[in-house]
């Protein structure tokens, strides 16, 4: 019927996925936003491996800026390998997870435990561990994922988060981008992005940047272009490159930015601008469709926006791969469920 | 005199700055621990640019395995570009900065505000910003800082974190080691690396790789790599590897191991064995002789050894820098204070 490759297929499933959550999620989503409110925790711990770190980092920039909630990202190994225990008191620990089988994982949150602690899981296989190690489980309903490569989970943990966190301010404007993802994720798959083909032919150094929010999408993206086309990309932060990344700036350098149109923009932008002066290649992605670059529809919750940018992303990533010889699905080195201690 | 570059001079005077703080820092640091005591923050926000941000990642990582405090890694722009303020209480604020003049990191701190909230600055500039932004200057006592790469400031930094950590704690093996320094890190510039000349000679992708504190080490290495030989080193943390890095592993790829002797050792050597396997090309910096590798004098404190690693490794890229025909004094397109926003 197709020779899609079973990322891309993952990857397209996504809109559908992410209705089903807007729609069997809902309920589960306000009664847990309400007992977030009644809760009022003092500090969030996110966690997760892989692309759920990713989603945990940007549920670190909403709830920081949206909600003024300070938030750790969570290194399992403190507890796995140290031993240690954190103090914990009036504390959310949110668990990212597809599999829920990462041990370190599971084992930080059956430690994580202190007076007022909630422990909320967004686990896709709900009858893993990681079910049984939190309080609360929020599925991702992302059905089976067999790419190793993780992309419609990975969508629907950040849009899930989205959504958890907008109901959790009884915040309309975000609650309503969290039913709009569908429609917004079925445009994005549909944006023409031939512009971008042939970037990443060759190798050599390649930075993904982003900005608050936008860095969480770039540190998947980057994953992504490590495990599928065997690039050396990393994920750059946009105020961190003029601290020593910008030394590689020059014509061996290939630029992706990811700018979402919130109050980084105008310096994203100027980024952009001033590496290609030094000869760089730049890649923009954006929804703004009178920049040079590869576009996305618009929204006007710029996290949404990012959101959409991963996802056309992935078939990219999918195609990039491919034209490089490789399969997506079947990385070299790598398994789906990795066993971290 | 000599045709020693600023960096290598800077990081020589490395043990005598150390030796300084431990003299004339420690009534400051048994009172600011009394201090912390008294305080008990239930939570720490590690701010810091550059290497200054290796240093505060690296306090992250003592603070959860010694203290069990769970620590946030501030990203600035969530006060700066985003406006948001965090919502802190019963909090340590610990902002590291060699220049005092990242206007980000000042404008965080002044907003860093709350009930019981206690601000403590590691500043090598006393004259600068931020020492007016925070409530307690711990000053790096460094003095001038010319090369754009940081190197005794950093170290400056990172054994005053051990250092404050270890009077909070009244831990006698901590505050010990903080002053053992000076013995270690001159120790470490004596320690013979030849083995690692060529290393880094040609392109191609660097992993530099640590687990726990040495994350934040390898980190600040890798900074240094970019900074001054125009490599493309990544921090890798040992734990995400097998999340997606590992597809780069093969005879093109590089990893350096900064493998301090701790609960992570044992990990660390099964990496750097599973690695070599592949075909990558393995520098191991280790304390124990017996390993092939480099090695730096040994300690009970892993946290010291990991400093002293860091150390030697800065005269290394040093070296590298200067094979490679670069300046490591004036790295392209970096000055020395960013400002970022």
């Amino acid at each position: 019927m197709t020779d899609r490759t079973l990322m891309e297929s993952e990857a397209r499933e996504a809109p559908l996925v992410v209705a089903k959550l807007a729609t069997e999620g809902r309920e589960t989503l306000a009664s847990v936003g309400e007992r977030l409110r009644s809760l009022n925790p003092g500090l969030v711990l996110a966690a997760g491996r892989g692309s759920s770190d990713a989603a945990a980092l940007l549920a670190k920039y909403i709830l920081e800026i949206r909600l003024g909630v300070p938030t750790v990202s969570v290194a399992p190994s403190v507890q796995s390998i140290y031993g240690a225990r954190l103090r914990l008191a009036n504390a959310l620990v949110l668990a990212i997870s597809q599999s829920g089988r990462s041990p370190d994982l599971v084992e930080f949150c059956l430690a994580a435990t202190g007076q007022n602690v909630l422990r909320i899981g967004l686990v896709n296989d709900i009858s893993s561990p990681l079910t049984s190690a939190v309080d609360v489980t929020l599925p991702l309903m992302a059905g089976p994922e067999n790419s190793v490569a993780a992309t419609k989970s990975c969508v629907a943990a950040m849009t899930l988060v989205l959504g958890l966190i907008g109901y959790w301010r009884e915040d309309a404007g975000m609650v309503s981008a969290f039913e709009r993802a569908p429609g917004i994720l079925s445009g994005a798959l549909q944006a023409d992005w031939t512009r971008a083909t042939a970037f990443l032919d060759g190798d050599g150094p390649v930075y993904v940047v982003g900005r608050g929010p936008g860095l969480a999408i770039a540190a998947e993206a980057a994953l992504k272009l490590k495990e599928t086309c065997g690039l050396h990309a990393e994920t750059v932060s946009a105020a961190e490159i003029r601290h020593g990344p910008f030394a590689l700036a020059g014509p061996q350098l290939r630029a992706i930015i990811f700018a979402q149109r919130d109050a980084a923009f105008p310096g994203l932008k100027a980024l952009a601008h001033d590496l290609e002066k030094l000869g760089a290649s730049i890649l923009l992605i954006s929804a703004e469709e009178t920049l040079p670059g590869v576009h996305v529809p618009a929204d006007e919750e710029p996290v949404l926006e990012l959101i959409a940018m991963l996802l056309r992303f992935y078939l990219f990533a999918n195609e990039t791969a491919l034209r490089r010889g490789r399969s997506p699905d079947r990385p070299p080195m790598l398994s789906k469920i990795t066993e971290t201690r």
